[in-house]
């Protein structure tokens, strides 16, 4: 069992990673102050829940809990204001009051819907994290949570941290393959923006964790939350040091866009943008190390590198001038110095971006 | 001119009152850092807009800032995700972004909403207060924004504290007799939880204050905005004190349900309420003399003191129960022991209630 605490003041919370924690999950939410007179609320998705819900809900029910459970949909279209209106008439309807809290079961849509749940109903309750999937080590550390609007990803949304993270490593042994490597992009990106020998731990281990081997996994896992655990201590609401966290996601939510959300999975869109991002260190004087090693490290957990070529340049540029990360003629990038540092570059010329899309598309 | 500081540590932001702010507002936001780099949103109502919008804008737009604006139906409906959902789409298409503000231009209504849309969009964005109604110096006050679920009241929401409230007396000209007077209640409860001695002087200037007599009501607003200020800076997020702001509230939210929103007026409905609490205060030992000034300093404002009879008491007890202060058969109530002074309440029997809804059907 691992444990590590995020660092925010009076804010601060635990992540626990370990096998098992689904059916220990009651000790947990005692020790951190959840109520068992308030009803808390499950929330699922429809992958999810048949494999972890009934365990889940019936251990806590034999600790003494009061537990209702919703299901959404699996997949990016439950993040919506209409399913939030859908889980408050159900929160209301179970009698959730201001002590109760909401609990997220599932990777980062689960997360990020329940999250935002938690944020608003009432003006706020408690919120726990468990996460299941590897991306999740991501969203689920940090407290950011939203909803899309039909024209924008996450536009909805608000900074409500967890009470705690509880990881269950055993649950990740049911996630499709694709989901595994997807998940792994976030894990070697936050190497990539820090920790150099963790890169290499990740190269030499790309086989294990692709397994998912337990104790690669919880180790990658401890390792990714820990970088993502102390720039989020730096820097809560994003005013800063946070945007290094978006290591290849301008290019990637871009490429997530005009592919259609589906076609790339997240993880995958932004393994190509931090070979993007690589490329653009190069530009900027990098040593061509750092390219070998970001693509090395990638393509060794299975990710693509290579931007499909049917995805339109043009369109790729103009989904990126609605990115926030725009301004003028200039872009804003995330850009490798060297391998576990990066730099924020805020003059980055558009056409050095199309170039690299262009680049992308012949890439090996 | 009067201006007062809501005490919240670095969220601490101050209350302008005063004649013709509409077009000196520029200079407040620049003071308070509002940016004219980035599109600024007014949000208004569909009768307040015609009125004061393009004074506004105009005024603004003049002064260099970069202006959009939306405007909604007027009401109690527009409170909701749908609205909010359309409120977003707007906002993305004007360009909105982080270092944007959005800005209330109405009554409670429109506060709560754009505040809501200002506690999510992006996660967060400045806001700014400029409230139309007598009701909204308790609305635009201490940062507690919603919408409402077709279940439930302000059930979606957020604390989220604005940058400035501004209110310029002479937009309350135009507000009809029935809105002055249901604004009024809230004054004079803030007479009644707080300061004995302000309760005396809207019994004396409750005849200016419905001819709306800049100079009273400009004092009436400066004294009930610090009573709110004063409890929410105590107790920011409702832990404790602020519940004394919910006087009369019990009852009252019961009577708005049952009666349909709109035959009511919040106000109103409080109003009635205030009087409940005077009874109860009665039967836990207060003076008879705390009924009669609770009555009189209604009654002298042109506020109903009698629940209309056809309004079914058992249908009143069940709203009741869905309300979050009730506690098995025992209810929690804010209660006058004196005027200006309030205890609350909590093992109240839900007999008594009964009895004083009875009692309340046959008040003079
Ligand atoms: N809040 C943040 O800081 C943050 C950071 C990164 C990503 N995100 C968000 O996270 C979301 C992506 O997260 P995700 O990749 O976890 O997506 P996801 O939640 O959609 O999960 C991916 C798929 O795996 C299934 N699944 C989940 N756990 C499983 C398990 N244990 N076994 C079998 N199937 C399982 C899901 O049902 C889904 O079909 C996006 O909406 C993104 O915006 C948020
Ligand atoms: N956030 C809080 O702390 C808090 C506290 C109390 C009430 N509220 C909320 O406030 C709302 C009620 O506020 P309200 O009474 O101001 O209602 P409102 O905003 O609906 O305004 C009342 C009516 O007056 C009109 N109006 C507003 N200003 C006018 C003007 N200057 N001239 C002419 N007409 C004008 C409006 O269009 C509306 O028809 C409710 O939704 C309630 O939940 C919130
Ligand atoms: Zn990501
Ligand atoms: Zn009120």
């Amino acid at each position: 069992m691992r444990e590590l605490t995020v660092d925010l003041g009076e804010r601060s919370y635990p992540i626990y990673i370990g096998e098992g924690l689904l059916d220990s999950a009651a000790g947990y939410f005692t020790k951190h102050g959840i109520s068992k007179k308030s009803t808390l609320m499950i929330v699922s998705d429809s992958h999810v829940a048949p494999l972890y819900l009934e365990t889940l809900e019936q251990h806590l029910r034999g600790e003494g809990f009061r537990v209702t459970s919703a299901v959404v949909d699996a997949g990016e279209s439950s993040k919506s204001l209409a399913v939030l209106e859908q889980l408050v008439a159900k929160a209301l309807e179970a009698g959730l009051d201001r002590k109760s809290a909401v609990v997220a079961l599932g990777g980062g849509v689960v997360g990020d819907l329940a999250g935002f749940l938690a944020a608003s109903y009432m003006r706020g309750v408690q919120f726990i994290q468990i996460p299941t999937t590897i991306l999740a080590h991501d969203s689920s550390v940090g407290g950011k949570v939203a909803v899309n609007h039909p024209l924008a990803k996450n536009i909805i949304g608000a900074f409500h941290q967890p009470e705690m993270v509880l990881y269950d490593l055993n649950t990740l042994q049911t996630l499709p393959i694709r989901e595994v490597r997807a998940g792994l992009a976030e894990v070697v990106k936050h190497g990539l923006i820090w920790d150099e020998s963790f890169v290499e731990w990740c190269v030499t281990n790309a086989g294990k964790l692709q397994a998912l081997d337990a104790d690669a996994l919880g180790y990658a896992l401890y390792k990714g939350c820990s970088v993502k655990a102390a720039v989020v201590s730096e820097d809560e609401r994003e005013n800063g040091l946070r945007a290094i966290l978006n290591l290849g996601h301008t290019i990637g939510h871009a490429l997530e866009a005009v592919a259609g959300y589906g076609e790339l999975l997240h993880g995958e869109a932004i393994s190509i943008g931090m070979i993007g991002s690589a490329k653009l260190g190069l530009r900027y004087g990098a040593p061509q190390s750092v390219y070998d090693v970001t693509k090395q490290s990638l393509q060794s957990c299975g990710l693509p590198t290579r931007l499909p070529a049917h995805l339109d340049t043009d369109a790729i540029m103009d989904a990126m001038s609605h990115d926030k990360k725009f301004k003028e003629s200039k872009m804003v990038f995330v850009v490798p110095v060297a391998i576990g540092k990066v730099e924020i570059k805020s003059d980055v010329p558009v056409e050095w971006v199309r170039e690299i899309v262009e680049e992308l598309k012949q890439e090996a």
